[in-house]
């Protein structure tokens, strides 16, 4: 497949989507919420959402996008993600959805394609803005821009984190996951998996994402989500469902946080990420 | 609260309930489907739907039913369970029922209430049928009938059962099984489970017949839903969220099974139950 160059800089049509509390209920056991996160499961409590939701309204612009993009679903992995929250999201409403290709670079191994997406709420209040980077395999040397390094953060040397945060994924949450919009075959079939060069079916890297977006609540939001401004994130490892996450941070300055996460006490999965918070 | 006996032979409006794959994927996962169960759970496979789903299309009719018994939620628990499937459910569709409370028996310590519901297709085919039978604590000696005992099957003595099925629930098992349309607070709410009795929030029976369905459907029937016939089940204990269930089946007569859950190695929760099957 060639990548369409054609798509940089144009804008999609608005997209409207309308979701419930069971819809950020499912989100929020998708990316591996706790019984004693009652606020983010039970709707007598709200329910609260999980800023890292933020991705799931948008998510049809993306597809919208990759449609467009020529390349296959197989061939897609996350590079990096940014969710930035302007104010909380209730627990149901009605979103409206607008996305542009930023930039596709050259990564040699890949193309890395940017897209930001910008949401409002009906009244065309700002609710939060998406940057969503592919990699796409096997598409680059096109003789493109390499781009920026968009993320460089590493945590202080020698300094313990301010927070860590470990729990092991379901051999199901990939299939619980999907449930919230992302249904890539590469996260359930095994045959597609293996035909696309992984051992068995891996997890979405924004499910990660969201594990990390919920360490961060926990910990450096006092399980406050209006307090949640940004979470940049870079994934460098694949994870498989039922692996173990140990997301750390360290607070570099007030109310902003390096973040790492790594699975099974070895690899690291999430790298060069920042979190910002209201102090 | 008095229980309104007025109901009694009475039929409900029919209800349509609409559904899709996904609410198929959410209650499988709801009541413990593993990915090793992929047909269930991947739509590229169908997917296929559990028989014990039956549950799901017919609930409003319960809703609806219940809403007018004038019973607290807190006060009913469910006594036993039947489901009869005429026809596999397909993965998608939209479903009528009609529902009628049969009878209310006085129990002594509460009034047993059982309502059947018929579902067809749009068509009106036939597709399946439900008994429940819901048990109103403090709601009996009010001088009714006893009523039948309705099930009786106990394992034959010193057999080894012909399949046996452990496994252990999650803690955020009624958070995600209530998605599917139980949403009892009962199942939720430490404060609410508190104040109607009970330590913390309990399991929904009807989530643990599920687990056991699927230990028909995996055992007896090669996992292929289609020669699921009838599964009639009778709780005899309460469940929480994380704990282990164990389901064991006795071939009593060619397709016939005696079922009985038991849950962390030691209380019966599900007795005088009965599967049959397609041999």
């Amino acid at each position: 497949m060639a990548i369409n160059f054609d798509l940089v800089g144009k804008q999609t049509d608005p997209i409207t989507h309308d979701y419930t509390w069971k819809d950020a209920v499912v989100y929020a056991l998708g990316v591996g919420a706790k019984i004693d996160e009652i606020d983010f499961l039970f709707e007598h409590n709200g329910p609260k959402v999980l800023p890292t939701f933020a991705v799931v309204p948008s998510f049809k612009t993306l597809v919208d996008i990759v449609s467009r993009l020529g390349a296959s679903p197989g061939s897609i992995l996350h590079g990096e993600q940014t969710v930035i929250q302007h104010r909380p999201i209730p627990p149901s409403g009605s979103f409206v959805t607008s996305a542009t290709v930023k930039s596709i670079y050259d990564k040699g191994k890949g193309a890395l394609v940017v897209v930001e997406a910008n949401t409002t709420d009906e009244t065309g209040e700002a609710m939060f803005d998406n940057v969503f980077s592919l990699f796409v395999r096997g598409e680059g040397n096109f003789g493109g821009e390499r781009g920026p390094e968009a993320l460089s953060a590493d945590p202080p040397e020698g300094v313990d984190p301010d927070f860590e945060h470990t729990e092991t994924t379901s051999p199901e949450q990939a299939a619980l996951y999907r449930l919230s919009g992302d249904l890539n075959p590469l996260h359930m079939s095994p045959s597609f998996a293996k035909g696309v060069g992984f051992d068995k079916p891996i997890l979405h890297g924004l499910c990660t994402y969201g594990h990390a977006g919920r360490a961060v609540i926990a910990h450096a939001c006092g399980g406050d989500p209006g307090r949640f401004k940004s979470f940049a994130a870079r994934f460098t490892g694949i994870v498989f469902p039922g692996d173990t996450l140990t997301t750390r941070g360290w607070q570099i300055e007030p109310g902003r946080y390096v973040i790492r996460t790594i699975k099974n006490d070895d690899k690291t999965v999430l790298s060069n990420s920042i979190a910002e918070v209201t102090t």
